[in-house]
């Protein structure tokens, strides 16, 4: 029974390690871990194929815990592993003993919760926030196909966190993509954290669930070696089987496991402290002694293999005006309207061609979105996504395809994206290099009404605009194009940036304001006409707006400055500039909630201190159904008249 | 055959005129009206208790359609009935074929996807963003039974949109709690937007996972009468059986049934119009021919019972300090502190105790928002909801019990409603009452990390607080008190306002700021200190912070204004006010993301043009764990030293 032994000596020294730490934090999940010793103790000391001293090799297996709370375990296998942590390579260093006492401390890389950006690069995603992780598991295990690397992601899941829809959206995905290499991990702890798991969520409701999706369901003793590693290793033979089912592992588990003072209600979130702590520890003992536990056989880790992944070649992306010839859609050039949404879906197939990296998901609005026409070049399905209506599992598995060094490009409606902000927010987290575009952006929809309407989404990206992530860019540039040379263009730039980009598209056609030649960036803003009475800022459809509006202005005297604020953030000083130029009045457009344009210029306007005036137009109640865009515009208060009627009132003029 | 082919006759004639009145539109959905024509036409002529006359009556049978895209077909057989339509009791009218043809019109109450609140009472809640039906059904069922109402609730879910984990959520909430009135209608018309719908949502497969998730399953053809009949009828058997499992119906239909030019690919959401429209009809007509389609039997539709709901008295809610005495937690005004959440629970179990009308709902977390306090009183136990770590379910299912005419309170963590924010955006387009409480908002709880903290919540509710929803009121109030006096009076003015609120509580005890005198209310702010030199505006756990800077900034020799910016929005008039008597120099204070308090303040302080200066300090990077709040405030530069240096610059002055 060496193997047996050996697991149970390192389960039980790990899962004594997580009651220290976490006392030593004063707070964390050492019940949760503890029901885990097993599988971690297995997959971390013999199974996975993968470099302590190099936890972020491309080539190695991976381990995702969407169960995010349940980390100490795995911190507690690092420090005795010596695992790398670090912010950056320069940084690293092993993991020590005195690493994992230092949990949720200021000065720490171990966080409460796994994050690689906190200096914890054996963890690919920033998990705590339940139900994502085997999305982001099916995201790793695709970047490693379209890269030709032979490796497993191992995601272990909580039975209450099975809860969520979302895991069952990426059941399907996993499914559905045929991504053998994810292993589930189903960890029946029996107990959450208000009371005991739903008669939902039992391991024999949960094993038929899988079942009934198209999985082989292996239920085993989570605390029984051999049977955990044997479960692992049907995983690992059937993944290159063809004609096998998706495995996945139902383990039935104790929360406390080797304590009995731990077991039980009332131990959720609660670290063992003092004589508490004592006895856990010295019932741990007493469990090793029973056990027979001793590490008797040698150490299994290590790479699977040393092969490199692919070398691949980016070329130079070709210009609008060739992608719109090599794609058959010159006729946009007479007819001088395009939709920007159409011009994102010849930017994300040229984009395609030039590089490899590029990746593309979209949730069953390929034909709206126009990511079908990256989906439809032969050269390139094999790099598309189909995640059917199921917008949080097509986020974090974007964020897997990044932690697998893909540029992933997700794409639905605008308004659906709202479905994963928690997703997004979690992506953003973990320093995933994610791109979003949003379609059918604001009002201009029209007859669809509310329901398919972005209206504050503004506002949310806006924050993350407002604020830096990991790396010091901003969270996520929030871009809005007003033409489709400008949407070709950012999402080009989106491309080239590394970091969260969050693209609004529109659904009507819009005439051209730009060419070719116009070059546009991450955080630019473009002055369309130069004026001196009032700053028009505004953006995507408002912008064409704007430009009827200022003619009418003209009729009236009025000389306004007009600028395209393509980007959150932007320029603060240039637009300041401008409003001083126009006698510090300013008039901004958008057509959605407030919270977004509007506040950015109304925040640097206060912040000066100088004595601007802002006056914000954006859609103030819900909107309906109308046949046409200038229905609803009007209805929203925001018609040609009625901007030039806003602009008057704020220069107190009357229009003669 | 006079039962199917009456009920072919009635389907025909609503296919129909859904072509005629999408074609008219110029938009919508006719292929997936038609897939569904036998269904609707059965529900509505014949199985549901309802009354034409008052489709809002409580005792009536409803009809959720989770897949709103297809309401053309519900809208037609309103027209063919004269079901009342109109936004107010006062303007309701029967609905007529020309008002069905207004289709997606301005000013038509017929709009694009159903809306209760844009003048369509047959339904309860506004749909179109996929997904969220079902758990709307459960609350409407839940809302039922605690009224002691013996109704059922039809709802219909596509194939396609039955790939979100929510429909999975909500199918396992309705296990739980044994909603059996509620009757799951799958439409597996095998065609989604842009391709066919996935392996795994298949009738076989659907069938199977409703299965494995405990239902009894009954697969029909959707066009064949008797069939789905003898379906609805077993569903109208199974409900009141203790021994039975839920019921669901699993209809294989065909998307553009009844004329062949319109079935295949190519077809979603796309109008028949000109010839393919004529085509189209005549396919139906020569259909109807063939199948010998006539009404030839009677109606059957009316209300199932005269009886009335049950009255229910409410009393006045207790005071604080009587809650505090009578809930045994007296000590805490000994400790001089008590959590805003703690405080949340007591006057949650005080309005349950008072209010009859009050349901409560939690996803796991009751012990940590502390709605434990409501669920573990035997008085009120039968109207809370357990709904597991289902975030997305829960909102909707609150939506649905406010359809039910009750007041719903649904709390877990800030963080974790983002996880709904869809579903919240569509509550609120539905006019709901809804009453959210986010609990460990902001950063003050430290330890866990930023996977548990709502960072951009703020944002994002601020801009459902500056538009107003259809009642006219702001579309969400965004509540944040400052300590457990407040957090409790805010509660109670929750349940008395008609309309959603928000309100975020703290994870730490804070000092007691007020007492039972003081007043508040949505709307509302408080003056704590009364300074001239500068306006200090701040919410929450940063009141607090901002009451030890003011100590610090008063040895300055500053004298500082101090507001409790509790609710957005708030009187925008009474805090520029303030800050003119503090020379128009205003810092705000927030432990979040911007776009929030600080935001909303110097929204209208750039609109007034006075020259106020805004200095926001708010979080500007992703925080980590830390083991003390102070440490963390400190690292996201809102510790008091920085909030005093930060007062010092603004004013232009150096600490001596």
């Amino acid at each position: 029974m060496s193997f047996d032994s050996t697991v149970h000596a390192k389960a039980i020294e790990i899962a004594k390690l997580s009651y220290q730490m976490t006392a030593a934090a004063g707070s964390g999940h050492p019940t949760t871990a503890a029901s885990l010793a097993h599988i971690v103790a297995i997959l971390m000391y013999q199974h996975m194929r993968y470099e302590p001293a190099n936890p972020s090799h491309p080539l190695s297996d991976r381990l995702v815990l969407s169960e995010g709370h349940a980390c100490p375990i795995v911190y507690a296998a690092c420090a005795d592993l010596g695992v790398m942590i670090g912010k950056t390579k320069e940084q690293w260093r092993p993991m020590t003993r005195e690493d994992a006492m230092s949990l949720r401390a200021l000065n720490s890389v171990v966080d409460g919760h796994p994050n690689p950006c906190e200096g914890f690069p054996f963890f690919d995603a920033a998990t705590g926030s339940l139900g994502q992780g085997l999305s982001i598991a099916a995201g790793l295990a695709a970047a490693a196909r379209v890269n030709g690397i032979d490796k497993r992601i191992f995601c272990i899941i909580g039975d209450g966190e099975s809860r969520e829809g979302q895991i069952w959206e990426a059941v399907d995905f996993i499914k559905d993509h045929r991504l053998t290499a994810v292993c589930p991990i189903f960890n029946c702890n029996h107990l959450a954290q208000s009371e005991a798991v739903s008669a939902q969520q039992t391991p024999a409701v949960l094993t038929a669930k899988l079942q009934a999706a198209g999985y082989e369901v292996l239920v085993v003793d989570g605390h029984q070696p051999s049977a955990i590693q044997e479960a692992l290793s049907t995983h690992a033979q059937r993944m290159h089987d063809p004609a096998a089912n998706p495995v996945a592992i139902v383990a039935k588990t104790v929360k406390g496991w080797g304590s009995a003072s731990q077991q039980g209600d009332g131990h959720h979130g609660k670290p063992a402290e003092g004589d508490a702590l004592a006895k856990a520890l010295a019932e741990l003992d007493a469990t090793a002694q029973q056990l027979g536990a001793m590490v008797d056989m040698a150490m299994k880790i290590g790479l699977m293999s040393a092969e490199k992944p692919r070398a691949k070649e980016r070329s130079a992306v070709m210009s609008f005006s060739d992608a719109l010839k090599q794609f058959g859609l010159e006729s946009a050039r007479q007819k001088g309207k395009l939709a920007t949404r159409r011009a994102y879906g010849v930017a994300l197939r040229a984009l395609g061609l030039a590089n490899p990296d590029v990746v593309a998901l979209d949730a069953d609005v390929k034909n709206s979105t126009f990511a079908e026409m990256f989906s439809k070049d032969p050269k390139l399905a094999d790099r598309f996504f189909e995640c059917r209506i199921a917008e949080q599992n097509m986020v974090s598995v974007a964020a897997g395809l990044s932690a697998g060094r893909m540029i992933p490009f997700a794409s639905t409606f605008a308004k659906f994206f709202v479905r994963a902000y928690d997703q997004i927010e979690m992506a953003i987290n973990s320093g995933a290099n994610l791109k979003m575009v949003g379609s059918h952006a604001g009002i201009s929809l029209a007859a669809d009404g509310p329901s398919q309407m972005s209206l504050p989404d503004m506002a949310w990206f806006r924050a993350f605009s407002s604020m830096k992530g990991h790396n010091g860019h901003p969270g996520c540039y929030l871009l809005q194009p007003s033409d489709a040379v400008q949407a070709y263009a950012l999402t080009l730039a989106m491309a080239e940036h590394d970091g969260p980009c969050y693209m609004r598209t529109l659904r009507p056609d819009v005439e051209f304001l730009y060419t070719d030649e116009d070059k546009f960036q991450l955080g630019g803003h473009e002055v369309l006409v130069e004026g001196r009475d009032l700053l028009i800022v505004a953006s995507g459809y408002m912008v064409h707006e704007a430009n009827k509006a200022l003619e009418k202005l003209d009729a009236q005297g009025i000389d306004a400055t007009l600028v395209d604020l393509y980007s959150l953030p932007f320029d603060e000083e240039a637009i300041l500039d401008l409003a001083n130029e126009n006698n510090g009045m300013i008039l901004t457009l958008e057509d959605n909630y407030g919270g977004g344009i509007g506040s950015a210029v109304a925040d640097i306007a206060a912040a000066d201190g100088g004595g601007f005036t802002v006056k914000q137009m954006c859609v103030t109640k819900i909107p309906k159904s109308a046949r046409e865009p200038d229905e609803i515009m009007a209805y929203c208060g925001l018609g040609v008249d009625q901007i030039v009627q806003q602009a008057m009132s704020l220069l107190e003029l009357s229009a003669t």
